[in-house]
């Protein structure tokens, strides 16, 4: 029978591999024409609200393709259950066979997610971090901040969050994880300490506004992968110095890009894909000390592609 | 850790559940808009050749939602594998949580497929079946006419594949089974023998032509389900008296029904929705002697729901 893993599994052969140069690699072949990514498939439910996303791809000659399914149930927290679940397969390129279950419960999508956000900033973000920012609460307002951690020196974090609950939890586990926590009550109060924010929510609505935004400030936006998700108002991408979007093509139809594109206070040819921005320096541009820099993470399946490779790879050792 | 079961857990379930009518109620439902199922995921590979297909959805009140990935590398016999593989994943429709794990290594997709064929049969097919044509010799050239028999006393079989070989081990195959076979020289020879056809090869070119086929024919193409497979000419569809697709939406864009469509031979008024045949009597031609029928198969995932519930649900016993 095919190898079926669990998470427990998955974690140890990941605590194994540095994966972020894995990801890194993934969006540069992504950008250069070399996966083969079809449009996300989307499963939408009203009652309870919740939505799949099955992403899946390959790279060109290379061994596997990976199918990912991660489902988002934002009232799971209220039965005790966690709002993200999923797994990964992975195929043979030539032969189609199942090669191997990955059980890992949406965690190997967590970490592929903040890592992408660590992608980001390490590109993007302004050099002195005076204090990191999180809008949201859940597991990506976590992961994200504990990845950013390996490339800053700051410890300085803001948080706000609807939930007094859960903003309290926060704040207990990121101080625990060695930050000074402080809980602020409104998303434009994290931007006005912050130069370096990062947006975690399924909002539908916009919760940070450019007015609110310092000079030299870094977004990186990843709670948005859906075309009802919103969280910066469109403007904020209209008034940006950098636009980056992980995929060009998904950020047209979903994400915070798609909704400044609609409201025609951003053009296409002022965005940024991850992979070319990483790989083509001539692209760059000089970051000075205004500068606003905003990256939109919609989630592309060359990240889900790469993390179940070398886990796979890891667990096969 | 969540429920995983293998084939032979597979087989042993299904044997124990009468399928057709939860396969027909599949299609009444999908044709009711009661069920959500997005378009198909694909997967292209050219060395091998090979395809992906990511069917997926639910239906509407249901408890559950299936992903279901299967796969067809044309070359795989050639090193002793079977070219279909692939496996199907259960859902809840509450919590997004994964149920179970189906490693049916396609054989689901095989008998919900010949299922279909069976069904299109049921209410198409000529009363008096003078002898079954066949055109292929792969897995559904052989399920197909399994299926198919339950319905009906013919036991004459026809049959047209490239390969020699395979066309001997088909014949074998079926005389087993009850039949008596004839293999031909070429599909219009099968056509001239039978009044009854059935098309199950991953073709790029026609292989039937309008004029080889009898007054009071119908066929079942189910090989052809993407956009570059064809197997029957455009001209059949456009002289066929009724024209029924598994469904409306994906039948504009791939199957047999989309290439004369396309050819303006075939205008979609005139093409029936196999639910909506099933449930509304009205809207049935009365068949003639000389009536042509096609029924183009492309493969639903509601199909893929109702199977992989079936199958749960008696596992779960």
């Amino acid at each position: 029978m095919v190898a079926v893993y669990s998470l427990e599994d998955i974690k140890r052969a990941l605590s194994d591999v540095e994966m972020t140069p894995h990801i890194e690699q993934g969006f540069v072949a992504y950008s250069n024409n070399e996966a083969v990514v079809p449009p996300v498939g989307e499963l939408l439910f009203d009652d309870p609200p919740g939505d799949t996303h099955i992403k899946y791809g390959y790279i060109k000659g290379g061994d596997i393709y990976v199918v990912k399914i991660a489902s988002g149930f934002y009232k799971n927290p209220e039965i005790g259950l966690s709002s993200s679940s999923g797994l990964m397969l992975v195929f043979s390129q030539k032969t189609g066979a199942l090669q191997a279950v990955l059980l890992d419960e949406g965690y190997l999508t967590n970490v592929r997610t903040a890592i992408a956000g660590r992608i980001a900033a390490k590109y993007l973000a302004p050099k002195n971090i005076q204090a990191i920012g999180v809008i949201g609460t859940g597991i990506q307002a976590r992961m994200q901040v504990e990845y950013l951690k390996e490339d800053t020196t700051c410890r300085d974090l803001f948080v706000w969050g609807r939930s007094d609950g859960k903003v309290a939890a926060y704040v207990r586990d990121m101080e625990k994880a060695g930050f000074k926590v402080t809980s602020v009550d409104s998303p434009a109060l994290v931007a006005k300490n912050c130069n370096v924010i990062i947006t975690t929510t399924p909002s539908t609505i916009p919760l940070l506004f450019a007015d609110d935004i310092l000079p030299g400030t870094h977004i990186t936006a990843m709670g948005s992968d859906t075309d009802t998700k919103q969280e910066l108002d469109a403007n904020i991408l209209g008034r940006a110095d950098i636009v980056v979007g992980d995929s060009l093509s998904q950020c047209r139809e979903r994400g915070e890009i798609s909704k400044a594109l609609a409201a025609g206070l951003l053009e296409e040819k002022n965005v940024h894909e991850l992979g070319r921005f990483i790989a083509d320096k001539s692209s760059r541009k000089i970051r000075d000390n205004s500068c606003i820099s905003v990256a939109d993470l919609t989630g592309v399946a060359v990240q889900d592609i790469q993390i179940a490779a070398a886990v796979c790879q890891q667990l096969a050792k």
